[in-house]
């Protein structure tokens, strides 16, 4: 398996039809490109990248929050068993060497920061907008639509391992 | 120890002199008013509330990252030790029952996520400000100063308390 | 708060009458030599060494595997709440200078792992024996009675100090 | 990836080379039989059993301790970055439908009480002997050799999933 990217995609497990349409197409997008999907391996925006990715041939892990693998969406390759709660989401994001995050809500904005603070880049289809106190936060890339996004995490990759980052 | 309260006070280990001075003052209310402090047992905002609250003889827990109990400030009266790095976040937002934050970086706001996420109420000074795609997120409550943060912190957990809330 | 110490007792929330009276005395004990007891925070083996810190004026931590305070016994002070499931062992582990352990399950058994794992000394009350495939592991400090055990907690953490551990 | 299976190496990052072979002779054993190894993803027992997969084209999965995806061992197909040191010994137990132990230390012995804990079955191979203070414990199946381990280990998943196990 040379050459591979992993690529974490983040969203709400009870999202709206157009962000799971939107994060279906991600995961085709990544599976195109040969890209691993990783998510949190449940419903809504997780299920709807892994099926997108299963439907062009692609990879998916999916870990899990609770002890039991059968909570895993039916898109998921490799189920990883956290019991961990809504504490394995900082293993969602850092898995990835980069992000995707699709709409989503304070469990994926855990996930944005988590990824933020390794920096490992994030880009984001109409997700969370940051700022501190005295001024807006722009580490988020914004990603016009999902071959956008997928464009921007595999570039961002590559310059990642160019200057030496995993 | 009766009617006690819990209060995690949260806020980046680097932190300017006006935030240590805003979480110095925040721990000595704390301790005042009877609550006991909860925070990550690090440097910066989390050693500045710790000195308060020890200056007014209140309790203190730190929940370390690392797996060495020297890492903790001095002003920490029980250490936790995690060993789980920056996955510790969550611990720290959730043993609150409100959260009051002090400035921040990324690692604070993962733990402004988790406690929004679990419905405890954040308490904010000149922290993060949180806007989705589509509208703001007022769910930070702004406070004015450090006074004015630990009322509404404990405010908070008597409504919470009076409405079946922990 | 000088010259504390800080003493993790582990054993099964579903426990012998025999045990929980053990656990007791241990928690009246350490109580009396100023230790601070660690544990679990749920019942059986947790609760008694509570209850016994307790009746001696002692000072009680429970790191809870849930995600709600209200799962801790009576006789904690400080619930930490992690959200961790079993997960939280090796924290419960790690946070004691020692660990007495009182009878115990599988759960006690990851515990004592991971407090041999890191050199931190465990005293057995009827507890786990080990042994690889080649010889008897003699990691475990046997005990005879729960006063014992408490002196033998205490001189190891004394012991450890002197050589320069934590 | 239809009826496949999901098995958890574990054993030490230091070990003699004839665990070391063993190791690799399990992981021939379980991609022969397209089971997906899942290990630590370091040295030693982790690296072995890796090895011992790919020779067959298995697949591998390194559930990492650290924050670096470098500390992979060269075998891992995908790394799962957790940040949790040691803690993350029980989302290695708990990701397989059986565990297969070889020989191992305190962190091996953390595992299988995890494993244990959660009604997984372990299969043993010159590993820890378990007892009580009152009796033998016996939950350990000991197999004779590598095949005898990957033989008995997908049986008890058989065995599981007809009960209604996953």
């Amino acid at each position: 398996m040379e050459d591979k990217y992993f690529v974490s995609v983040i969203g709400a497990s009870n999202c709206s039809a157009r962000e799971s349409k939107l994060a279906e197409e991600v995961g085709r997008e990544l599976a195109k490109r040969g890209a691993v999907v990783i998510c949190g391996g449940l419903n809504g925006v997780m299920e709807a990248v892994c099926r997108g990715a299963k439907s062009e041939g692609g990879l998916t892990i999916g870990i899990l929050p609770s002890n039991n693998r059968l909570d895993a969406n039916p898109y998921v390759d490799i189920p990883i068993i956290t019991g961990l709660g809504y504490a394995r989401n900082s293993i969602v994001a850092r898995s990835g060497q980069a992000v995707i995050a699709v709409g989503g809500k304070y469990g994926t904005l855990s996930e944005i920061a988590y990824a933020l603070q390794d920096k490992i880049p994030v880009i984001g289809l109409g997700t969370w907008k940051l700022a501190t106190s005295k001024s807006k936060d722009e580490s988020i890339v914004i990603a016009n639509n999902a071959s956008d996004a997928v464009d921007k995490a595999i570039e961002s990759i590559r310059q990642g391992v160019k200057n030496g980052f995993h």
